[in-house]
């Protein structure tokens, strides 16, 4: 049975944290709207077309044979038990997904330091407020975050990984976080990593596995622009504690 | 092995989608900060304190024999299909869990009206950046959320319910919701819900279960207030297309 990734072709995006599970784990998928069907599928994906049963709030979907899920700590719990990037106990699997929801909404407020009022105006139309939000994001938030993994590192023990003995899908998505806070914040970044060794050396050993580094170096890797979720505006650049 | 939950004592808030479930299937469990130990309980267990293994980034947490975990929709996943709240198959668990990751988000962006700038900040600091937030919440945001819960209703078939034949936690983390949003607009939901009427049909059926209704009429529901997620702000409570 094949996998479908169902996400927008031309960032990474939220959908970026499944592909990456995919590539680490060496399982072929199909990124659906990046072939010949373009992001019509990903419309006719959300409109519940072809399928029962649930229809996605909003991307990424994944279909497997007859089952399609949305979101992505969702998508992540059901299939990586199935490619070998989960925990195997009950206790494991969900300190994972509590992991995860934890990047979610990490990566949620990354967003909205660009888009505080709403999805639907553009950045150009929320700078004063993107400001606003951006100072607290990078003086409190993203340093309690980044602290707040420090921590969980630690406390897993000597494997330096988040949950267990093994890597899985958290500290791909981990991994993820930092190269998207690194892009958006980088004078933030700067100023927290030294504080968050641990961290830091997570993300360095996910580079380093195979199919991650084959598919950094591949032009599957989409890289990070101002129509994702991270986003390099140099107004928004602030190092902790600057106004 | 006795459920423990940890939140704060003063406020429905995210706990609430916890307690409700707890009340609904009959199932005893220790509102632990509502009693002697009251909020160093919360501090304790975020502190990490009596317990191995991840240590929990924010509450709601439960504790159950020796797992701690925290995020409202990992802990009904855990949690609901041992108190009989959550669908038996993998696909319905998978369909249960993606409808209540949508619930939170809409929490989410719900809270995010009257804190668009920052949790740090008090309201009162960023009252011109929520009325812009408010506008687009009720105006798009709400609008298409609640159509998509309909949609899902309606998707599922007769039973009236969200996933498969039976309530399931889903059902009154949905319940949860439509409350929430008549206390924090009113008038947006008396234009939305004419228009949602599986949505409006499967609250009050929610609300005449047995263990809910003994719950709401007891003191253990705290009422809405200004410091939990859902607040009524009439600075705020605009209906759609209203600036």
């Amino acid at each position: 049975m094949a996998y479908e990734l169902f996400y927008w072709p031309g960032i990474q995006g939220r959908g970026e944290f499944i592909r990456l599970a995919f590539e680490d784990a060496g399982v072929a998928y199909d990124d659906v709207a990046r072939g010949p069907q373009g992001v019509k599928a990903v419309a006719g994906i959300l409109r519940g077309e072809g399928f029962e049963g649930t229809a996605p709030f909003a991307p990424p979907v994944l279909r497997h044979a007859s089952l399609v899920i949305a979101q992505v700590a969702n998508i992540l719990h059901y299939v990586a038990p199935k490619i070998g990037l989960a925990p195997t106990d009950e206790a494991g699997q969900h300190r994972a997904l509590q992991l995860q929801l934890t990047v979610a909404d990490l990566v949620s407020e990354a967003h909205d330091t660009h888009h505080p009022v709403g999805t639907a105006l553009y950045y150009e139309d929320q700078k004063p407020e993107a400001r606003r939000r951006a100072v607290g994001f990078v003086s409190q938030r993203l340093v309690k975050f980044v602290g707040y993994f420090e921590g969980a590192i630690e406390r897993n023990g000597a494997s330096g990984w988040l949950v267990g003995e093994a890597a899985s899908y958290v500290d791909l998505s981990l991994f993820q976080v930092v190269e998207g806070l690194r892009y958006a914040f980088p004078r933030a970044m700067a100023a927290v990593e030294p504080k968050a060794p641990r961290v830091v050396a997570l993300h360095d050993r996910v580079a380093e596995r195979a199919g991650i580094a084959a598919y950094l170096a591949s032009p599957r890797r989409i890289a990070f622009n101002e129509k994702g979720i991270f986003r390099r505006y140099p107004e928004l650049d602030l190092a902790p504690g600057e106004e």
